[in-house]
């Protein structure tokens, strides 16, 4: 079992987005993350998809990515690519505690993007396991919402897809 | 028309994106943005979804949405929300725009992921309208790959959702 993570062009159509989660939840892979944006192209978006399995499963899945309608191109990031990810975590605290998250968002250099009397918004960008070991760190204080992303990826060097 | 930005919980499910997204396309409509990843709790994932649209048109998608199978919430966030969005581009460079771009993203407060001889990839991290400023800016050199995470974001101030 291994994370694959697929870059796939697609057209920017109301259906596609149906189209590829329905290929993976008729088969019942989960995904472990899904992000879908516009390129600098408006009529193209790129969706970026983590998914775990094993070998010959990934295989099949990037297969019948590539044969699905409004989907231009699929390929499986490399092992080096840049990988990362934006999580927006909310954290209970008071006048002390505040001080000591401040603290662990300085080492992470992630910011703080709210303050209220009794929490705080930390927005922190990066690969998984950065942004993990920053938000397993926060467990120690109360985290009462949290949003991420999901990856996205681009391999590095010269252009390899659009 | 308006854009409407809801964050919703459900359960970590390989059916429930494939639900989201039919019922945008088979009503048509087209989705700006979608981004899912996993909560604090393993078991709970979000997902923030950015959709324009008349009022009573959003309206009716917020109902919807919450009467699917495996939603547990949904929201819609207020307009003075933290919504942040993650954006690598790699643009093309030689030597002398090299140092123009390094200029632009210093400014923007934006990363430098990857260096490559006639490459570069940068990270920025903030605001749609900032994201995209940064990037119209960069128009200026040649952009050769963009990958944008979509806007997730959680309201200020105490917790609202989970």
């Amino acid at each position: 079992m291994r994370q694959a993570v697929f870059s796939i062009l697609v057209d920017n159509s109301a259906g596609v987005l149906s189209r590829v989660a329905g290929l993976f939840s008729r088969r019942g892979y989960n995904i472990d993350s899904l992000t879908v944006g516009e390129t600098n192209d408006p009529k193209i978006s790129r969706m970026t998809v983590a998914v775990t399995g094993e070998e010959e499963i990934l295989e099949q899945i990037q297969k019948q990515l590539a044969k699905l309608i409004d989907v231009r191109e699929v390929i499986e990031l490399p092992k080096e690519s840049v990988c990362r990810e934006l999580v927006l975590v909310k954290v209970e605290c008071d006048a002390q505690s505040r001080q000591e998250i401040v603290s662990i968002t300085d080492i992470y250099r992630a910011n703080i993007v709210d303050v209220a009397p009794t929490s705080l918004i930390i927005a922190i960008t990066g690969s998984k396991s950065k942004v993990d070991a920053f938000v397993s760190l926060l467990n120690g204080f109360k985290i009462t919402e949290l949003a991420r992303t999901g990856i996205t990826g681009l391999a590095r060097g010269a252009a390899n897809l659009k």
